[in-house]
């Protein structure tokens, strides 16, 4: 049985605790949503930001929403140069010993002291699609995307979950370098 | 037998005619080296140009001499959307149907009417190289780098001569999405 997934890339984006949205855009002030993602419950959001490192800036960045319990900083290894910003590859949410940055928003600026990482690319399983391929939570997979640029990623994160749709994430280097694009199809191999 | 080679990363660069070289930088004007690459008789000039798409420019992309008997940019996916260019992925010298750009030297400007890629991963092979290893110009070969990003390169193209010295040439996206430096090993798998 071939296992096929889709494929979403991820462009630079921002995570925000409520009360940094709060200090970038105001008291109270709410995300709103521009579209939704893959993950149930999950948004782009219209808000955007500036990131702001020692080499450079981005000054669009959008923020995804809902407010989460850390503010974190996505951005490709591509974008890590342009900034001059090492960020290391981590999983998402796993944030101790990254580098910080400067955000501005239209209300007020904050300096996160860490949370800027490169993402680690992995799969988001329901947890039906991941028992139906005997696949674990936390296993690391190999991926292949075929085409002239066809790559085969090995390191995939297994990510199972009630709460999660099928997507595999990577960003947008990984994209560029396999010449895949949002929605095309991967197989997992191993 | 291991076949294991050392990475070479390509940033952007450009390659140009001496009637191009001359147009952007003075009648008469020749290249002078920065540095020598891993061909022999390839440099790293001196001189840098700008580049300048619809979407946007890059204002110091380094020339690679020696002239050449066409000009060509090569640029990576993530600069294609960056620039607002649709480079296809290319064989150095295949630049039939490809996009133009406009350069930007100290002396004047030119209008490439093609000529902008996205280079095809390659390894350059001696020919002795290619021999003790079976390998055949222009042979399609699997290319694993290991490592937390490990990914295995298909469609690496080799590439024999007796002008070549042994390395394989990636872009940056390339190398960041497998978070691979100048000068790391990969290994021939198949």
């Amino acid at each position: 049985m071939s296992k096929i997934v889709s494929v979403g890339v991820s462009g630079r984006h921002v995570h925000l605790t409520q009360e940094h949205i709060e200090m970038l855009f105001g008291e109270g002030y709410q995300l709103t949503e521009f579209k939704p993602l893959s993950q149930p419950g999950q948004f782009a959001a219209n808000e955007q930001v500036a990131v702001v490192g020692p080499k450079g800036e981005f000054a669009k960045v959008r923020i995804l929403g809902p407010a989460r319990p850390a503010s974190q900083v996505e951005i490709s290894r591509t974008d890590s140069f342009a900034i001059g910003v090492p960020a290391p590859v981590r999983e998402s949410g796993n944030i101790e010993g990254t580098p910080g940055i400067k955000i501005k928003g239209p209300k007020g600026e904050i300096e996160l002291d860490k949370g800027v990482i490169v993402a680690a690319r992995h799969i988001h399983f329901h947890t039906s699609d991941a028992a139906k391929w005997g696949i674990a939570d936390k296993q690391l997979l190999k991926v292949r995307v075929g085409g002239e640029r066809g790559v085969v990623f090995e390191n995939v994160i297994a990510r199972v979950s009630d709460s999660f749709a099928l997507d595999m994430h990577i960003d947008t280097d990984e994209a560029n370098a396999a010449g895949v694009k949002n929605g095309d199809s991967a197989e997992i191999v191993e």
